[in-house]
């Protein structure tokens, strides 16, 4: 049984031949592989497992059930229990059939299986620890996983026409910039998101709770397959694995991860959006909300991720791409404007004449003041002095 | 000419008239409501110069030109420097006559002056220091300024129908529940503010840029008529005072002033708002923004508040009651899901059964924790087993 998965003939025809790898070379990709079918995503014992001993040796530890006394592993009675139970998890699945299928349904749809310390590991999911993904499976080009910059926009399926324009703005605008869209694949703001970065053949990614071998949702069957050819399809579920709500909050956390930066557009108020946001703000990446009217329910996520996830309020393209390059923007300062200046122009008419000792009295400054501001504003062309006093000059 | 305007029959004559003091009793009220006329608002050399000397020595010694080298204030070369351009400009002003007609006016329109010590004097206006209000002209119920609690809800002049409906939605909610709402009487955002708030038969307060004997703007002459009889009309600037741009913005530090907590609804990129929005902020009072849509010019500075000023993104009438109620809101936190709960619901079917083997495969967990899960499940009838295994039960 220990190592039934790893030396399998077809498991290691289907590896070969997604891989190119031979022998000892294979070995940690069939690991990994493996490991994504046995569990479900985000499985933080089988990542701390193979954290320890690496995805072969976890594997093999995790497959001989009498090997505990004499292993090396760490832990204390809570770890041995946990492992236990990932065990008891993990064995049901443990059918060298079912991870040739995930490697041959690879192969079929031109997929690759992606594992740490390939060149196109994106390092940013492993910032999620222990819930790191086994692997990725990916449908396009690869590369984009690690291209700079990344910014995630996600937001409600049931988007509104609102949402839908300010989405299609804002990525169309930062794709057109050579920023990677990273979204869910989603109808609403993700479609949205997707489709003004093709639109402008730009770049995106759809991370899916799915297997990049189905298209989910199936009224994105065109659109996933352009991303599939234009960008790239990823998921940590294997060939052949069905999108379940788990898999579906399981995935907001790659979304979080693979993005420098992640952007929710138009949000209900339990929107799985604010599961990715929550992720995102965990993570420590930038998170921004876009605002909508108050009396859209359909912006009533983003407000609360304003009040309560104390998320950067984002309005337009620059605003997104503040969130990784501070100064970016266009954010002006108020203009430096003197209160002295602002008295004296209110008591200033441009139809009478006005002395100094007058204008005085009006604003309420002392004349030596007044006559200093006059001399600044001449020679702006500002005022001018008649025979009946100063006057302000009309500008056209 | 240093007792002039203290000792003016005339000035103590119209003093009494709206006072009803005598004597020494009326000096102060004299006096301030001199400063009122002399100063312009915010002059933070008269401010200092009357928390030094108060208000009747601050008088004698500001118009006894060679009094300095004699007198007991304390002052650095800078201090004599800034009192000497102060007098500059007090001095064209200078006028017992003006002081009567300020006096005359207020009596005339039945306003009341209110000074520092005063029942109704609002403390929160002395948070300003040195440029807090000499005085304030009231026209109306003069409790309503310490009448709690006071919230101040300004914005756009230009509005639009979202703009005019969420400030009704929110100062007539206020209103009902008993707040006071501060404003500034303009076009837009503050007349919809305060006609809302006398809708619900609510209190409202008015701070005007010019005298309380002027309605400005003119097109809202009913509006603040109803203000003044319902609510009350307030200004700092004397009876007869025309309202002038930095007159606005100066009468912007009290409405910030005059609210616990201040709320700006739609406000354009460099709207006057944001100026009473500063102020709100520098004062240490809660400061709120409605957000809108990201493509109406008119919520740009909303949202420029809450990106550049830390303002609380607040969408409703309870979310303004929160800035000074921490707590009172309705916000609730998301529902305590638990994962494997969640795993094991989308691996049952309702259309066919499933044995717990099939179970555990399905939803990658331990078949005795989907056993321990069924159980539960059970007990509130969210599942039924039957011959061929478990399902879900549908509910109506």
């Amino acid at each position: 049984m220990k190592d039934a998965l790893l030396t399998d003939d077809a498991v290691r025809a289907a590896a070969h031949a997604l891989r190119g790898q031979r022998g000892d070379e294979v070995d940690e990709a069939i690991a990994r592989a493996t490991w994504s079918v046995l569990t479900e995503p985000g499985d933080g014992v089988a990542g701390a497992l193979i954290r320890e001993l690496g995805a072969v040796e976890a594997l093999r530890f995790a497959m001989d059930g009498g090997a505990e006394a004499g292993m090396a592993v760490s832990g204390t009675v809570r770890a041995r229990n946990a492992l236990a139970e990932g065990r008891k998890r993990w064995m049901p699945r443990a059918d060298p059939r079912a991870v040739t299928e995930a490697l041959r349904g690879a192969s079929q749809v031109g997929a690759r299986l992606l594992v740490p310390g390939d060149a196109d590991w994106p390092a940013g999911v492993d910032d999620l620890g222990e819930h790191a993904p086994h692997a990725l499976w990916v449908r396009g080009a690869t590369p984009l996983l690690t291209a700079d910059p990344r910014v995630s926009i996600v937001g409600a399926r049931a988007s509104t026409g609102y949402g839908d324009h300010v989405a299609a703005e804002i990525a169309g605008d930062l794709a057109a910039g050579g920023a990677v869209i990273v979204s869910g694949g989603a109808y609403g703001i993700d479609g949205a998101a997707h489709r003004a970065a093709l639109g402008v053949d730009g770049r995106t990614l759809a991370l899916l709770a799915g297997g990049v071998d189905r298209a989910y949702p199936t009224g994105h069957h065109q659109l996933l397959a352009r991303i599939a050819t234009q960008g790239a399809v990823v998921s940590e579920l294997p060939c052949g694995a069905a999108p379940t709500k788990w898999r579906f909050l399981a995935r907001n956390r790659l979304i979080a991860a693979l993005g420098q930066a992640t952007v929710v557009i138009e949000a209900g108020w339990r929107s799985g959006s604010l599961n990715t946001a929550g992720h995102a703000a965990a993570l420590g990446r930038p998170l921004g909300a876009v605002p909508g009217p108050v009396t859209s329910a359909a912006s009533a996520g983003c407000h609360r991720l304003l009040r309560e996830y104390d998320a950067r309020c984002v309005t337009s393209a620059a605003e997104v791409r503040e969130m990784w390059m501070p100064g970016a923007g266009s954010t002006s300062s108020p203009p430096a404007t003197d209160p002295d200046l602002i008295r004296l122009l209110d008591a200033l008419s441009s139809r009478v004449g006005n002395e100094v000792s007058e204008l005085a009295r009006r604003s309420g400054l002392a004349p030596q003041r007044i006559q200093a501001l006059l001399g600044l504003l001449e020679l702006e062309g500002a005022v001018t002095h008649a025979v009946n006093g100063w006057r302000r000059t009309v500008s056209p």
